[in-house]
């Protein structure tokens, strides 16, 4: 499924799932807020498109990507805190704690990394068994990157190209991990586990790399127009100039798409190329 | 066990436990220092002294415990933030954001939020299935009910008796059932864990009140004592006198006795008994 369609369709099953979530509006609202804010759905569109080759059930692989999707929503929305990156606006948005306030900022975010947990109970016992493992061990590997982000920043740790790498691969990779393993896991395929696990980490690492680069310079189309409003941050393009960086992304990418292309996910390829666009040029 | 050998006991095993855990240093440093910042491990304790009731190995209470504990420990971490309660001081230590700064109190509360299920990982998938999805909802509730509290602080949800309530159930009952009940939920016995559960948020409502007439008066040979620092907060005590408060706790408390006494738990009750003095007074 292309994203556009994806979106439309992972939107409005998530609306209605997070509209009848039996919790105080107080917090509903504010978590809301941050989930409908303009994300393009990557993860739980990698989810799917995946998992539909294994022939899983379209209802799991949307609960699956509802759990991605809001663990990446937590994390945002704690991470744009003033304590942590300051950002006010997030998509063009006013960022969860500059709408709520501070304090519904944290409680939404703490309650982003439960939820994950109380849907996969809807699973059958080896499901729920396997996606709580793997999911609790992805989102101790998220919280470890921006730690280390974080620590970069604040030079408490030094920059060395292997400490980036380990960052973006926790920080980033990790959840895109999770996002084209789980259905492998799911059907207890091990080989194929092992292998798309490499996928979403070198796709991961792709990823954040495109995404500073586009952080930085603006489009490919405009390089030269610095858009970064944060020198203190630590990436790939403190260290190495953008054209190897991007070289480096570009491997990364393509080493992806190869354990697809054996994989035989061929018009999944095709569509991720497409994403590839949009990642840089957004 | 009386609580104060089992403290040293518990202590020894989650210093080996959380010292070898996989985790970059400066979030480990982090939530070990507020983790062993002189809690009196009543809900660990609660679980290893009704689980041996039920004959279940001593190590899988341990295990038990640190999650129960460990979730406690991110929840006042995050409580004690400034755009919460900001609380400088927690237990006569400096409060992590304090010692560690904001950052790090964040990313720490987070990590404690999601170890628990990392540790349900190591039990079996019955046990683990089981584990996951009564911490979860415990772990919702108890979020859910920091927000009704800073709500009611604020003024944007009006204070009622029933309110409070709901807020005490979820802000520390909720903690207290898992700690009573999750031993009779591992053996599948439904009767005493559907007891065990209406024991556990008696004792809570129970603590909660005791623990907020503490707060206000200090202790009960000291009334009128005013340590009360947080005049906004809504307690029973802003409604209620406290005789009347200390006599609904006392009601809740002896429903609790009459329960465990059911199950014939006899030792227990002593203890526990000891345990309302400790609270009440410390």
């Amino acid at each position: 499924m292309k994203i556009n369609d994806f979106k439309k369709f992972f939107d409005e099953k998530a609306n209605e799932f997070l509209n009848h979530l039996d919790l105080t509006d107080i917090l509903k609202e504010s978590f809301i807020y941050s989930f409908f804010s303009g994300g393009k759905r990557l993860r739980p569109w990698i989810i799917y498109n995946i998992g539909r080759y294994y022939n899983i059930d379209i209802e799991k692989l949307l609960k699956i990507g509802f759990a991605a999707e809001i663990m990446h929503t937590a994390s945002l929305i704690h991470d744009d805190l003033p304590a942590i990156d300051n950002s006010n606006f997030r998509r063009g948005n006013e960022s969860n704690h500059k709408k709520f306030g501070e304090w519904r900022a944290i409680l939404a975010g703490d309650l982003g990394f439960i939820l994950p947990f109380k849907i996969f109970s809807t699973f059958n016992k080896d499901e729920a068994y396997a996606l709580n493992n793997f999911f609790a061990n992805t989102t101790l590997k998220l919280i470890e990157g921006e730690t280390i982000d974080i620590a970069l920043e604040k030079k408490i740790i030094s920059p060395t190209k292997e400490k980036i790498e380990d960052m973006y691969i926790k920080k980033t990779s990790a959840l895109f991990e999770f996002s084209f393993a789980c259905s492998s896991l799911l059907i207890n395929n091990n080989r194929d586990f092992e292998e798309l696990k490499k996928a979403g980490k070198n796709f991961g690492i792709a990823f954040q790399i495109y995404d500073d680069i586009k952080d930085k310079y603006g489009n490919f189309n405009d390089i030269g127009k610095d858009l970064n409003n944060d020198e203190n941050k630590y990436t790939f393009l403190k260290i190495f100039p953008i054209e190897e960086a991007k070289y480096y992304a570009d491997i990364l990418f393509d080493e992806t798409l190869l354990i697809l292309s054996k994989l035989k996910f061929n018009d999944f390829i095709e569509e991720l190329k497409k994403i590839k666009v949009l990642i840089e040029r957004k």
